[in-house]
């Protein structure tokens, strides 16, 4: 496929600030910018971070077209200085960005970004676009791979995707977060997500009889045959077909049959019947997939039922995160190079979640030396060292009193920088290594964070030089 | 931009299939698919086709590339001759589609194809993801655009949507339904769709103070001056700070403000005193805009308590359909051609709602000459006439004895041919034609089907023949 140039895709009022910047003469004036969330989707207690290797990618690509200038010039509100500025764009940004696969929490910094102004606010959109949409997925995705108990869950969702690249880099983001393939091809050609799928009803319909199309796909497949049991009746005709066929085609031809599919129908109850009747087939290693409009509730509930399943396809649900379909990240202002040094800026608000956290920074994650287990996470001025030597006391950074001293524990910083001065410094890991180390960094969460109702809240605590900062400021405007 | 190949944004089973048929010796087989939706978004009493432009540039661009061979042929269950098949592939469908911009409703085919049954089936994955897309977004949008009563929406969801083409389509759909403009700079290049937008609270907070933010803004965009006054306090700084801007930038230039817009707080309560206060600054001309997690039942509720606002910005949750994230088109084989002409085909299930509709078939909207009102829809055989010389009577396929004729009406033919032979043989209007066309075909809906909660159920009705052919299939399957 070819690369698309997406410079465009931003919002408009990224223009009208730059050439107002522009026009202000702003043009070396550096500032620095968050991004971060304000609550877990679905009330969850973490989210997984996901999409930093597209952001890298749109990065790299940043660059106005001739047809991009004649497109703003013909809106007749920019001034041709800064058209020029655009056509001769370079990226200058340094960015920082939690790796992929990582779970991240509220309140955080997950990408920052220090430059010109023009260009560090310009990325606004294109930041948030992606790292929401594929961190949204990723995040539900886990919860359904979790609900699933180490089943295999399938993203099944392609048709149902809100829109193209909803679909593909969904599927990217199901499968770093834990499903095991994806129904979409295109994402498997080009991001390595393995595509995985066998027939739809219509394949039945369109032969005689069920048999004939069961013996027909038989024949085809041999090595890998799954039949779609549920086109007419599962029990009465689409468990008996497919064992005749088993036994008719594959057998003969010294092949083991690999799953029956359904579809439709109770799927519990029909899961225990079909085990059953392969068992009692001689079928016990014919594996039971089902699938229709699963999530992480339904799939835990036909498991404490006692449902026969190996593994799971899951659709809509999945790819449009159904229950929550949006990730709220923000990206937000938080401080200004000037003759004297960095200078914090905080957005205020009465809502005392809106309010912002100043300051250049770093984010740590307190892992304890004996369980390997993820402590708490504290956020740093940018150049700020977490000395893991001497016990280290976190403070919850609304009520202070709440204090515990850590001890024996690693720091590990979680903002990697990814460009310097407009250049990529940042190698992505493949797709199989994020999957692998999200597996381990949801690991490393204690249970209480992981319950999907009423989780434990993980510690994201301001170092005592941050908090200072903050509670200066703050102090400050409400003079 | 560049195309992309979308070829291989397909599910995996399309090919598994597809080599399936190759393999059976169907490569000649001629088979009928309808695409259609069981039930309307967020209860709503129809839905608002779009998609078709993006459909079309799909399949005029159907090739697959010697890289897409190869990925295939890795896979290693694919046959040689058709892994030929697909590298010479020629597209030859005949495809029907409703028109963008026309109301639709459950049951009735949106897209029809019929072809080789290795094309035809090839083609259901892209169908849905490109209409299941924008016309849930399209349905959503026009439900927030009828809560605003005239009042303009705007469409700023960019950063929140789910994906990259979920941002543009997603901006191209909700044009069509009804709003204004969008936030999505590239969705205006490509598509057409007015590109609007002014600062950000980090444009406010970048500068020294409020005041000399809107100066310059002021300055830099007099004749088109809106100002976010909400950075710090709406009411305390932010209002009389954009007055007075207005004051001493604007005037002295001889230029009168576009608007303030408000992002948070109680967007009544504000608008309601912001408009005093412009008004009794002299700027009963300034519009009021207002945006924060709008959905068309908070605009409904903003304007029963009084608001006062001119202009409603639309973030995630339009561009995501929030409340329910999800178009559940579906795609089913209707018919085979035989030897001895087209057979039907049906799929059963023990879900009344799920059984399909067999045929090649035509959608005729049924309209009063009297008042220009859409009466109800008839799906007929596809060659059958409607001859509204005469009376017709409907009936209701579920409740046959519930019968109603209709007179003095005109019978509209809904499914539009697109392709035939594989050739293109419509063109699309331009985008300001669909959305002038939505709003007439919207307008021509009785109030009742338009309702938002408990809405009239439009009649959707088989027409005698058509149903004869499934009742006697239906007896056929039941024996």
């Amino acid at each position: 496929m070819q690369k698309q140039n997406l410079t465009m895709l931003t919002d408009f009022y990224e223009f009208t600030m730059a050439n107002g910047y522009f026009e202000q003469g702003f043009i070396d004036k550096i500032a620095y910018y968050d991004m971060f969330f304000r609550r877990v989707p679905d009330g969850g207690g973490f989210a997984i971070m996901v999409g930093v290797e597209q952001l890298i990618s749109y990065l790299k690509n940043l660059k106005f077209e001739q047809q991009d200038i004649e497109y703003l010039r013909e809106k007749g509100m920019f001034s041709e200085a800064f058209l020029t500025y655009l056509a001769n764009f370079k990226f200058e940004c340094d960015v920082w960005a939690i790796p992929e696969g990582m779970p991240i929490f509220p309140g955080e910094p997950i990408v920052t970004v220090r430059g010109p102004v023009i260009q560090a606010q310009f990325l606004e959109t294109m930041i948030l676009l992606t790292i929401n949409h594929q961190s949204l997925i990723a995040t539900k995705a886990n919860r359904i791979v979790r609900a699933a108990e180490g089943r295999a869950v399938m993203e099944f969702g392609t048709r149902r995707a809100q829109g193209y690249n909803g679909a593909m880099a969904g599927a990217r983001a199901a499968y770093v977060a834990g499903c095991v393939g994806t129904s979409c091809t295109i994402a498997d050609r080009n991001y390595g997500v393995p595509a995985l799928g066998t027939m739809a009803h219509s394949w039945v319909q369109l032969f005689d009889n069920e048999y004939d199309a069961f013996c027909a796909y038989a024949k085809t497949y041999p090595d890998s045959c799954t039949l779609l049991v549920d086109t007419y009746n599962t029990l009465k005709s689409g468990i008996p077909n497919a064992i005749k066929v088993f036994d008719d085609v594959l057998a003969p031809m010294g092949h083991r049959p690999s799953a029956i599919r359904i579809d439709s129908g109770d799927l519990t109850y029909l899961s225990k019947k079909a085990r059953k009747m392969l068992d009692e087939a001689g079928y016990t290693d014919c594996k039971i997939i089902v699938s229709n409009s699963l999530d992480e509730h339904i799939i835990r509930e036909t498991l404490l039922q006692g449902a026969k399943i190996d593994s799971f396809g899951v659709g809509e649900r999945l790819i449009t995160a159904t229950s929550e379909p949006v990730f709220g990240g923000v990206y937000k202002l938080v401080a200004v190079e000037g003759g004297d040094g960095i200078k914090p800026k905080i957005k205020l608000s009465e809502n005392v979640a809106k309010i912002t956290t100043p300051c250049f920074k770093q984010v740590y994650r307190l892992f304890s030396n004996e369980t390997g287990q993820a402590i708490a996470d504290v956020i740093t001025l940018h150049d700020e060292v977490i000395d893991a030597s001497e016990p280290y006391m976190i403070f919850d950074p609304e009520y202070i009193w709440k204090r515990k001293i850590i001890e024996n524990f690693t720091a590990v910083p979680l903002l990697k920088q990814i460009f310097e001065g407009g250049e990529c410094v940042y190698d992505s890991p493949n797709i199989d290594k994020i999957k692998q180390f999200c597996t381990q960094q949801v690991d490393a969460l204690w249970d209480e964070v992981k319950r999907f109702e009423n989780p434990h809240k993980y510690y994201v605590d301001l170092s005592q030089k941050l908090w200072d900062v903050k509670d200066s400021m703050l102090k400050q405007y409400a003079l």
